[in-house]
């Protein structure tokens, strides 16, 4: 299996593969766009995409993706987010002078790093702030990343989870060219547009909720060349194999201009 | 009146401040956390600030700000963004070899720039793009920014409205410090959570729903600390001084666990 993720090797999305794929071999890509290219032309079997960061909210470029390439959705995997301090083998906390780090990862430590007083910068990349750190073996930078990024470029980890937030969670999306029908509990995902009038959305959720079908996430993004009319991404507990789930989506699509069913695929409870 | 705005002398929303408000002082802030700082604190009387772009969607900043702090809504305005070709005063299409933007506008105008057959870089802000025209001077290069930027650095506009997609517009919403009382036809914007169980969202829309009041946009933002629950944001025609709303509100305030109006204000029909 070849499994595509976006960011550097070391990145928390190939910590995430592995985690959810197991032993299979990762192929990094540049930007998410690239990621959906590879599986969409089978250089990748499958891929895992973050969609959603408990704190930061939607990763909406990737829910734009989903709609722009015909892949499916098979799973779904929560990933705790723990960043790690990271420095070259032997030196100490005292040593530091800077923390270099992806702008994201730095906000989410911004209590820690004021009580280390130390110069904090930007840079693009959280595995890429490790790599650097390597090259420059200066003795007072430090870097914020996974401990596979660590572990990748032989650099030592001083402390873990030191996030502000401990509730700290990615919501990562497998995704892959063939529709899956999957066992067990399962979610389904799908994106709808409506007519744009009054208590459209409202008669869009009483298909699900006058069949006491629960919705775990509704997302809008807007519709490229008609301001402020929206796409409508929804997910649902419940597979189309499932009578009331398949009622419930016919019942939908009577009322939406457009519906695509992006996959069902294992729940995992988080 | 001394307005407030993020980015640079020339951003668009300075072109935004100058339209909505008149003839008016505008001051610059670095970030959008520092605008709201500025109104809060008093130094600024009011501030307009992006919220939605109809081609990239929420400004998802400004809504968590608009929570984090206590200021009301007292207006919108919508901008139709027309991107410029800006060059130094006597150079010719022919002559430009780079042309520089934030990477958004640079996105916006990507079919243009393939066009054109140059080199495209990335800098930090639009206006702040014509800055650097000024600075350099190199003969070579163009930015892509409002008609406020040329006419701030005294540069030359080549090319108007150069976006690939014309039905590019920003929303913007005024704050101030006091809740206003909006004559004529109005829109409320408010905030609020939910119980996390079965059909509470739909239950939430029924309030509006069955009243036949009209809803423009809904946005869930995750809520701090409680993974995968939400913070939803609705914007809806009417005015608080309506019975209607009124009491669609006070209905709501039954179901939802919190419940903020963040204002009513004249609606701008777009």
């Amino acid at each position: 299996m070849k499994i595509a993720f976006q960011g550097e090797p070391g990145a928390y999305s190939e910590q995430a593969v592995f985690d959810y794929f197991g032993d299979v071999k990762t192929c990094p890509h540049e930007s998410f766009s690239a990621v959906f290219e590879s599986v969409t032309a089978g250089g990748c079997d499958a891929a895992l995409i973050p969609i959603e960061n408990s704190l930061a909210g939607s990763i909406h470029q990737n829910y734009d993706l989903l709609v722009r390439n015909e892949l499916h959705i098979s799973g779904e995997y929560f990933l705790r987010v723990r960043h790690c301090l990271i420095v070259s083998p032997g030196m100490k906390k005292k040593d530091i002078q800077r923390v270099i780090s992806h702008p994201q990862a730095l906000g989410q430590c911004s209590a820690y790093l004021r009580g280390l007083n130390v110069k904090v910068e930007s840079v693009y990349d959280t595995a890429g702030s490790v790599k650097m750190l390597k090259a420059s073996n200066d003795g007072m930078t430090a870097a914020i990343a996974s401990q596979c990024a660590a572990d990748l470029y032989g650099m030592q980890i001083l402390e873990e989870g030191i996030e502000d937030n401990p509730e700290n969670y990615t919501r990562f999306l497998a995704i892959q060219r063939e529709l899956i029908v999957p066992k067990g509990e399962s979610k389904t995902s799908i994106v709808f547009t409506l007519k744009n009038q009054s208590g459209a959305l409202f008669k869009a959720l009483s298909v699900f909720a006058l069949r006491e079908i629960d919705l775990t996430k509704i997302e809008s993004r807007p519709l490229q060349g008609k301001p402020w009319e929206y796409l409508f991404y929804v997910d649902l507990i419940g597979a189309v194999r499932e009578e009331k789930v398949r009622r419930a989506l016919d019942h939908l699509g009577e009322l939406a201009l457009t519906l695509r069913l992006l996959g069902s695929y294992p729940r995992v409870v988080s």
